[in-house]
């Protein structure tokens, strides 16, 4: 098994910021400054055309390293990031362009273009965690979440029902259609989050995908707004506690 | 404007508990034990079958306490706890067993039951907070929440809704048909909490009573399980955050 390289090491405010690869794909690790104690770690997806560093990343990540002394990696979706296209990548992104000029369903567009984006994703995620698992900081073993909503559920879903080593998730915000199967083979608790009055998913489409998954315990968030009101802050906070109750004990205890 | 009549008063694990009756109505304040200084107040309603000091109370009454430097009130329903039942109330729970005897649905019971206890409940609620509002460690003109699941919310639907002083309310879990009328006209921030998998509740009829608020700022946390599998900790703990976020920034600031 092979460590992420390294390309970069920074520390501020109180996170130590790493920048990796590992094969062909770049990632980030956040991790407490303060020291190296061995802690959880926890898989975050960004969301379509963004990246690994997107603030909305780092204000998701902050909360689980500052407050909660957890690892947080987050990898470019393919086509997205530092990552170059495929021509289907370009074909998909037109098509959405294409429906968002004319007031269409994005839906048709966007379920098929992110199970092709999440196809590839998942055996990265999985090389990733192989890789990340070499640190004596995380561990094989390791207690290991997945946190990811729209682009990052679309990856998250097939991902964490083909990875037992993934013991709880945050997700949301995304079309049931390409991800019934897998929402139906996962079992680990979930809180999953959908925005009230979102005017691109259909609310009965995303309370379809919650209602979806098999897990004994499993938590939907709806807040009012349309897509782009989602409360981060709150959110953010809420998944951070989320994570931290199911990540293991001694975690619980610094919570 | 009376004070309330207090009728016993003890301090235990930081929480002082006052005994009091405003006319006939008995009530419970907890507030913390470590000081009279002035702070929100929230307003608690009982379930069905329940009293002013359930444990389901000062469970969730601790965290506001302890947690924010809340004062917490209940007081117990028509029929409830210290006080006597109507003839109507009698053949109200008499109907209600018959129904759960029979495995009938509960709604066609238990909207109208809860329906004739709000109608008295709301302006003893009222005479509650006027009364409450006399104590300096609480004030005229200070902040008010409201909480209340199941019967507290078949109460605190209507009473959010007449009472311009309460500024945020957590409820849940009731049927929509006597309070669609009342959830239309409150605007106030709004938590809102249902059991995805409730066996006496059907989970459109919840998710309607959600969507009826015209609240712009409202949330809905759906848990997996049945009516009696309620995350009491975890949704306790999130109530007391938000209404703490709600009920002014001096508050936010000890949070």
């Amino acid at each position: 098994m092979h460590s992420p390289h390294f390309t970069a090491d920074s520390s501020a405010n109180g996170i130590r910021e790493r920048d990796f690869t590992v094969g062909d794909v770049p990632g980030v690790l956040w991790s407490p400054s303060s020291g190296a104690d061995r802690a959880p770690l926890v898989l975050m997806g960004h969301g379509g055309g963004a990246h690994k560093k997107h603030p909305a990343m780092l204000g998701r990540a902050r909360p689980l390293v500052t407050g909660h002394g957890f690892h947080v990696a987050v990898i470019d979706a393919p086509g997205h990031g530092d990552r170059p296209r495929t021509a289907q990548d370009e074909r998909d992104i037109a098509a959405l362009r294409a429906a968002q000029a004319a007031g269409a369903p994005e839906g048709p567009v966007v379920v098929p273009y992110n199970a092709r984006l999440a196809e590839r994703a998942v055996p990265e995620w999985q090389a990733t965690l192989d890789a990340l698992q070499t640190l004596p900081e995380i561990g094989a073993g390791g207690p290991v979440g997945y946190a990811g909503i729209a682009l990052g559920t679309a990856i998250g879903v097939p991902l964490v029902a083909a990875e037992p080593r993934i013991k709880a998730a945050v997700l949301g915000m995304m079309w049931p259609d390409a991800l019934i199967g897998a929402a139906r083979r996962i079992t680990v608790p979930v809180e999953f989050t959908l925005q009230w009055d979102d005017e691109r998913i259909p609310r009965e489409a995303a309370l379809t995908l919650f209602d979806a998954f098999a897990s004994k315990e499993k938590t939907l968030h709806a807040n009012a707004g349309a897509h782009a009101d989602f409360p981060r802050f709150t959110e953010a906070d809420s998944a951070a506690r989320f994570l931290a109750r199911h990540l293991g004990p001694s975690v619980g205890a610094r919570a």
